[in-house]
């Protein structure tokens, strides 16, 4: 590139019409003249050749992503993520040879390709992002939505105001359980061991997010057992309970089965969203008479590594975007290999303002138990959040009834603290 | 885990019945005892919590995954690549907090989950995968089927063999073309590119993958201009040619989206595999009635970085899987940062044998032109690949039809090698 094509790819936000575009913020490091580097991720993601050969043009005031926001620093010893495949660098310094770690916020015009949600992820995680001249790690840090973007959105139908109006649970956590053995269990003892759990106290007994509609435990079956153990619980506890019913399966059948599903006594459906496609799920929204709870497979495959990949809140904001009305995520737990700053990120992107977007319901978990409670609340600092245990309850010597009532118990012990909640 | 607990989830081929399983290869680097993690790991992926409690039971003998093959060996510095929320470890040796990078075949019950594609991801990549006690670092090398899971797919409609006759190209990789200016062309001009492109020599001239149904772009008159412009270059060279319209778009629009662009004239159409969704694709698979041709986004956010993530044969064959008849991967050029080894081991993954599955015609592409064409197909040795060019048709000097010319003339200079095939 020349510097007169360099310059073309950037731009300052008073010069923009913001309500056009999305602002990506990256981190990348790369070799060579760091400047254009940042001006080829721009071209390799939207114009990548801006104009006809022979015609007197140029495409980019409109369809150019433009680099609002930069800056670049020279690391001593090459790239710091060791790749089998990396350019030759020169070594330290700022020759041309170069290793420079960098920070850009890029605006990408989502006329480009509208309010869908896999042309956006093509656009903010695609081709142009991972296979850019001189840019071999690369990472997609955030993502934020004009207005009038968000608008064109659905959101979640019930997220957490609604949530908790079906619960009539208010001023504490919502207390999930996964029942245990997540696999292999006939509807029948599945349905006891869901009873006994919300007797026990769980708001919200659920589906192993890797049950699904089997001949062992057909999801019809399985609903109708449930739902009807739900509706005894409900009337033994005096309070709404939920079965959330894992629907996740081909998207030409998340209709049906949430249809089936509901039919029979689920108020409440999972689905493993990346795996289903944020797509389907945006489908399943339009069509849904429940709240839709999102569970997070695969996320972690593209978030671990610093450096590189996706941050992980960005599938946040998009489950939140495609309807979740609750979102599970990786925890503080050991097990989950998750900073504390990222899960707490991933929880501000559940509920803070998005524009005409309705909160989301964070729901951090992963081997958690009663002996975890309060530690998750403190560091959360809110009750706006779901608590989802498994083992903790049914692995519970004396039962899932008594592994229930352990959360619950401990949660009276801190509830006091949060203004004297009714514990339900 | 207790001895005997590890133990139940180890097992040797000859005791299973391998038509009951998936095999997956993975590599980790785990802290602790290597043995107990890989149990954990089977663990995670299926039966967590193998029984009720106070009931006599074992889920395990169906529902495990369970260890095949295995081998540990302690690494002397701690985990290969740095993560900021690694578990603290003791340094190098073999003690408790030794770091060891291992490899383990797995075999997996399909029978946990059946063959669909969302629930197949959530197992081979999903949260028991990733968050497996003391493994914070693995890949997913490679996944095998048995063929009663294979043959309950439909795979390829057309694949290689109807990709030729479709084309009547025999003996020779097939030309594809990325129009440029990729977007912000209006449909008339985009159209007149194509047009130069196939009466140059170009088989498919295909839209970008950044192209969607936009209203400066709208897809029924991209398609209609498209469509008739394939048909005078027929006319004018006598053979067949393919006019590829990018149909990547909401789930729920992709059946009506491949019927109007059909209809108006586009003869194959592109979809973004991983942003629709594996299972959108399959979906579009039962109803298409021409070749779908998959591209790339989002793979390279988890397969980039060794020793982390899932590798892209993986996905390759999991598109195969899904019915794709050909597929767009990263190829040998710079800017792809792809290994050459991976480059082979995904072309491969579309043409080996896979049960009932029909091979996908493999094309590796980026930043290629005719310059670069003769080493590609060295590299590949043989001639069933498709060639994608884009700026280097569409941005030479004296016009597409020129730089498609120019590749099929650098084929001619390669061709006598082949056994003289007819040059269309």
């Amino acid at each position: 590139m020349t510097s007169d094509d360099i310059a073309g790819f950037f731009a300052t936000r008073d010069a923009i019409d913001r309500e056009q575009y999305l602002e990506l913020d990256f981190s990348f490091e790369c070799v060579g003249d760091p400047r254009e580097a940042a001006a080829h991720l721009c071209a390799e993601q939207s114009t990548a050749q801006w104009k006809r050969v022979g015609v007197d043009e140029d495409v980019r005031p409109q369809f150019a992503a433009k680099v609002l926001e930069f800056d670049a620093r020279p690391l001593p010893h090459g790239f710091s993520i060791p790749l089998a495949h990396s350019p030759q660098t020169a070594g330290p310094g700022a020759g041309p040879g170069a290793v420079h770690a960098c920070r850009a916020t890029i605006a990408h015009p989502h006329g480009n390709f509208g309010a869908r949600l896999p042309n956006l992820l093509s656009a903010i995680c695609g081709e142009g992002v991972f296979f850019s001249p001189g840019i071999p790690l690369i990472r997609l840090e955030d993502v934020r939505f004009p207005a009038s973007y968000l608008a064109q959105f659905d959101g979640p139908q019930f997220g957490i105001a609604g949530l908790r109006a079906q619960l009539q649970v208010f001023n504490r956590p919502i207390f999930f359980g996964v029942i245990k053995p997540n696999i292999g269990l006939p509807p029948e003892s599945f349905a006891a061991l869901g009873y006994e759990s919300w007797v026990g106290g769980l708001d919200i007994a659920k589906d192993d997010e890797m049950l699904a509609d089997m001949p062992w435990c057909p999801l019809a079956e399985r609903a109708a057992l449930l739902g009807a153990a739900r509706r005894r619980a409900e009337a033994v506890t005096g309070v709404p309970k939920l079965y959330l019913a894992n629907i996740t399966d081909e998207v030409d059948q998340l209709v049906a089965l949430h249809d089936v599903a509901v039919e029979q006594g689920a108020n409440a459906v999972l689905v493993n969203t990346m795996p289903v496609g944020l797509s389907g799920v945006r489908m399943l929204r339009r069509h849904a008479t429940v709240p839709i709870i999102a569970h997070f497979p695969m996320i972690a495959a593209w978030s671990r590594v610093p450096g590189y990949g996706i941050h992980s809140r960005v599938m946040t904001r998009l489950q939140r975007l495609a309807g979740c009305d609750a979102i599970i995520m990786p925890g503080f737990g050991p097990r989950m290999f998750t900073p504390e700053h990222e899960v707490l990120e991933n929880v501000r992107a559940c509920v803070e303002p998005m524009g005409t977007i309705a909160p989301s319901l964070p729901v951090p978990g992963g081997s958690d138990s009663a002996a975890t409670l309060e530690a998750v609340y403190r560091k959360l600092g809110t009750v706006d959040f779901g608590f989802v245990a498994g083992r903790g309850i049914f692995g519970h010597p004396e039962g899932p009834a008594a592994g229930a009532r352990n959360i619950r118990d401990a949660w009276s012990a801190i509830g006091t603290d949060v203004g004297s909640a009714p514990i339900h």
